[in-house]
């Protein structure tokens, strides 16, 4: 009995974390106005190719369905937002600002010991073609990132545009049935000897060289800069036009996030597609749109690696895990009272639990100690009096059972570790 | 473009539903100490098989993946927290009480139209073979619904013992080999001809019927039933040794839980299955365990068809999608300055929008209106002065800017609706 490759089970600790990273891309998401939605985990491979090409199916987790149907776990969440919104478009005041968290799949043969799924968080904007739209895109993306307690010394944006170099290639008389060749080109410029790609670029070899070596200008991108400076986000990012991303459907400013010290793979990427929604619904509604996806491997080794941000974890995950209350059945007399005063507490929300059976009053208190409870209430001896104690002051109060569930409150407010 | 037969998108009203649900589930499972945990989604299609036999494969969205691996999109959860218990249980004090709230999948060719997908929220205790463990686990069941405003009147849960009936058979020198024979009987009594009933029960119809017409007596199910009163629940449940629930594997109380009028499917259903776990790990691991599931789509349509259940989903639907602040720039040169202060109330973790492009003051307003904002600053003529405007109570306030940040939740803390 053995779990698939590439697929991760997530006992309590890891589904904590789990958690913790979609309660703040929740939390964070909603302070920016945007709302959640969410779409199916399998849609018809067709959808995929349509946006990405033939190729794409390599990468795909993709089969036939009892219904004979080329069907795909989902590998991203773009497709089915045009999807949708070409579908219910009407229905919503524009500009859409919807975010999803979701997981999503994959299967390249070749990479075998890889994860075959993940989580992510999108974020979209739909029905805008200001700049302003993508100042507010990348903000959310820092601002997402910075509520995991990450600074501006743990990761940068990198910002780049798309129509720089579709501006420049016109300048320069390049036909556009050429854009894609010079800018793949460009992309792989880091990566590949001078020479070869001075030879690709022919006779714009060095005029292109030029703009790479001084890292690129772009009037609209200091723009952004501008914007996101007057928010206190400058120290974020980073212009750097030889990023050219996703170069098939993105049509404006693109961005990927990486840790500063360059250990880990991109932990956020995305940017606007202004013609992607046409695209994939034959036309039928052309919306500007812009985005980005966040996912949670990388996102938490960054945490796991950084001291501040790890803690800020820590501490959360020990608040949420935490019990309120646990009661301790010193005399099995009293086991029916005790129970039904469980009952009470939990109506009034708090988390207690209790031992299944009779069980010796020091394993009691000890597996009180495990489960992070505040307090322990014994029912025993002085029953109808009951003994709560707080855990962390180590100190003990008298309490008559009628004024408990009144007073229960005092206990667990002000004792023991923040909540 | 269209989505599959049987999977839903969720729009941003859809999917608040679904978070309610889950965050209500997620809530009460912490009230009883219960830990959340999940397994991956996709699962070899023998593990479903070793549990439910070849003919489960019928039901299955099983296919073979791209490394030849005969898989399945997970049906349920129990067979994942077999293979985990087996493999981690050295790790965790007994008794485990953990709970899962995830999707599950099937595929069933005569029944287009049904949906393929649903949520489910999983609760099981692994470890205790002591009653109490019945009696905590129905009492979450219960708990569990009475947290979305259903009551006594709404639902049910309905209890019987599988060991009532292998007593009885026992009793009556039935052999061990013929019990599911009689069992499945028993089940189908209910829909079927007496006539046809009685000739399979053969000389053992007349108790048997007995039984059935007087709704059957057990010790054991009466010391739950008192013990769920001691706790003011007794009204939530109804003994009924007519049920028969998922004879291959469960060993003890069984319980499903109805609408009271009859309209729905089962709203949940469980119990407690001694052997699974032995079993599905070949012996390897045997713990007594008991759990329930609880379907997001059956439980969606009592809520709505519930007046307390809806009018309590609707007020928190309300308060959920709200958004504190709507920043209304009448003057454009304070744009800046605006956007410089709605980074620092999100910091502040308040939800704030603002007009992405310069927009008539009065649509302004009405974008406020609709986003369901408590409060619009306004940037003007009045600068360095602000316009609070507190919408439910058409209440204005001039505000110096400097003592915005720490004045603004006087008006979102006092102000119109509850949050």
């Amino acid at each position: 009995m053995q779990s698939l490759p590439g697929f991760r089970d997530f006992l309590p600790d890891d589904c904590a974390v789990r958690n913790y990273v979609f309660r703040r891309w929740r939390e964070v998401a909603r302070r920016y106005g945007f709302v959640e939605w969410d779409g199916p985990v399998i849609e018809p491979t067709d959808l995929y190719r349509k946006k990405s090409g033939a190729e794409i199916v390599d990468q795909l987790f993709n089969f036939t369905d009892k219904g004979d149907r080329e069907v795909a776990l989902r590998p991203e969440l773009t497709p089915t937002l045009a999807r949708v919104v070409a579908t219910h478009e009407r229905e919503f005041r524009k500009p859409l600002k919807w975010f999803s968290i979701g997981q999503f799949f994959r299967y390249e043969k070749q990479q075998r010991g890889r994860l075959r799924e993940h989580f992510q968080l999108n974020c979209d904007i739909v029905g805008e073609a200001d700049i302003t739209a993508d100042i507010e895109l990348v903000a959310l993306c820092i601002d997402n990132l910075r509520a995991f307690g990450l600074a501006e010394g743990d990761f940068i944006v990198r910002m780049s545009d798309r129509e720089f170099w579709t501006d420049f290639l016109r300048d320069n008389k390049v036909g556009p049935e050429r854009w894609d060749e010079f800018l793949q080109t460009i992309d792989k410029s880091g990566r590949e000897p001078r020479a070869k790609t001075a030879e690709k670029l022919g006779k714009l070899a060095d005029s292109i060289f030029a703009v790479l070596d001084r890292g690129g200008e772009s009037e609209r991108l200091g723009r952004v800069v501008d914007a996101l400076r007057m928010r206190g986000l400058a120290d974020f990012v980073d212009v750097d036009v030889r990023i050219v991303r996703g170069l098939a459907y993105y049509t404006g400013i693109v961005f990927e996030v990486f840790d500063r010290a360059g250990r880990f793979r991109a932990i956020a990427g995305g940017g606007r597609y202004d013609n992607l929604i046409a695209q994939l619904s034959d036309g039928a509604v052309s919306l500007p749109a812009l985005g980005f996806a966040m996912g949670d491997v990388v996102l938490g080794e960054l945490i796991a690696e950084t001291p501040m941000a790890r803690q800020q974890m820590n501490e959360a995950l020990a608040a949420g895990h935490r019990i309120d209350i646990y009661i301790v059945i010193a005399k099995e007399e009293r086991r029916v009272d005790a129970l039904a005063d469980v009952q009470k507490l939990r109506d009034r929300h708090h988390r207690v639990t209790y031992p299944f059976t009779p069980t010796k009053v020091g394993k009691q208190f000890q597996a009180a100690e495990d489960s992070g409870a505040m307090i322990t209430i014994l029912y025993g001896d002085e029953w109808p009096q009951l003994r709560v104690k707080e855990l962390a002051k180590r100190k003990e109060t008298l309490l008559a059972r009628e004024e408990l569930l009144d007073n229960v409150w005092r206990f667990l407010g002000f004792s023991g570790p923040t909540r």
